[in-house]
């Protein structure tokens, strides 16, 4: 039972990973969030494999300050290129978005092509690729990276925006002829411009949402560990960034569909204490 | 005679500030020239100014360790958040390219509105406003945010790409009613997009390159205080990033004009040692 009450910690790059607290808090309200977004050092996907690693230990770091009974790595670039040494390390469970997004693509496809579309970094890991074909999964994986979809999200646009639906059909137009059957929005941005993707792709690609079927994925390890928090509470959430506070409750509130209250910055200090904390 | 062979040191986000090294070089062929891009932290644009002074001081520091003769801040960013306290802090000459540029901007706008496009912090700092202000200059001055260019001209496109040529007339066409004589190019990258910038403003509107300005003020300085190279040497260039050297080898020679040879990754450790080296 005391199991029960310990939050789930999750963190990104920056403020893409609100989606998929979104996605929890709609099948989790009981559970308590602790976010983390590195927005200091935000975007991940440009940057190199050692690099992401690097910053994705010390998110953990700190995050594991708050003693939670699961950590969520709710960043692409950061499952692609950190998931198995945290593993590793982390001394609780740890879920990353790449392999339920690709457990969900890889069912839905039943053999047929699968897209990827992600970050530069999370492309050039091949993360998906190898989780798929990991899953015992052989259909054919096609990837492409959209590297101008962060910023657009990140500078307030949408799916109705011009300069995304043109983006939109320059990035996606070239796999049509490949005739996808499923496509992953491998970055937790990319949800919020489905509309314009879906646009291009047409009606009979099914789009995969990672940080969707993370939750669905979080939600049914901790049902299997008997972790859940009791039903009858209702779960707080509290943020953490290490840059722009402001910038989490006005623009993070896009992700995350509600107004977001509790934003505290964290001090380089205070972020690097964290590290020395758990060792 | 000691003082004219020790190099000149230049920091920047990312790889925008190669532009200015390629108008340091064609300007001062003779100086030996040491570049550090803080690629793993890149952009600053959007980041706070406490953050970014933070780094900007942490970039200084490691620039010192070269025993330069001269410092210069070719990141916009980083010249409007963080010049006043680095001036008062580092212990050889230092320059931005925000006075520059706003100087040359006050010349040539006598008393006409004079426009500056930015990234978002730059803008929101206000630093090209209050530079030319204190130059006595009360020239109307109107400000735009441009965030999307920085994004742009790193994933590969130039003034030929229908994006950015989009971009530009959305960001820019509202400035065409208020007439301005002088536009400021208001970060690193931004000249690489001139062509497009230019195509919307038109002919009318004189467009200052600030690190164009900045290698002239650059120059001005060595020669009055002495400083200058022995001009029958050539001088080097040495370059150091905090992620992805290979990146900067190839995207980097677009905005520097020639091949980068000599380019090496800094490890958190050897960057952070620079630190104390100088305390």
């Amino acid at each position: 039972m005391t199991h029960e009450s310990r939050c789930i910690a999750v963190f990104d790059s920056g403020l893409g990973g609100l989606t998929v607290v979104h996605a929890l808090r709609r099948r989790l309200p009981a559970e308590d969030l602790v976010y983390f977004g590195d927005t200091a050092r935000v975007p991940y996907g440009t940057k190199s494999p050692e690099t992401v690693l690097r910053f994705a230990r010390e998110d953990c770091d700190f995050l594991l300050r708050f003693n939670p009974k699961l950590l969520v790595v709710a960043c692409n670039t950061a499952s692609a290129a950190a998931l198995p040494e945290l593993e590793s390390s982390v001394p609780v469970p740890i879920v990353g978005v790449v392999k339920p997004g690709a457990a969900a693509a890889a069912r839905r496809a039943g053999g047929r092509r699968i897209a990827v579309i992600a970050t530069e970094a999370t492309v050039n890991s091949n993360a998906y690729k190898r989780a798929i074909r990991e899953l015992g999964c052989d259909a054919p994986v096609v990837q492409r990276a959209c590297p101008l979809f962060v910023p657009c999200v990140e500078e307030g646009r949408d799916a109705s925006d011009a300069i995304v639906q043109a983006l939109a059909r320059e990035y996606l137009q070239p796999l049509i002829p490949l005739a996808p059957a499923v496509m992953i929005l491998g970055c937790t941005h990319y949800p919020l411009l489905r509309d314009a993707i879906a646009a291009v792709m047409g009606p009979k690609v099914a789009l995969v949402d990672s940080g969707e079927e993370t939750a669905r994925g979080v939600e049914e390890l901790l049902r299997q560990q008997a972790l859940l928090a009791r039903a009858e509470t209702v779960g707080s959430l509290t943020c953490y960034v290490s840059d722009n506070p402001q910038r989490l409750r006005e623009v993070g509130q896009r992700f995350l569909c509600e107004p977001i209250r509790d934003v505290t910055c964290v001090s380089p200090e205070e972020f690097h204490a964290g590290e020395s904390a758990h060792v």
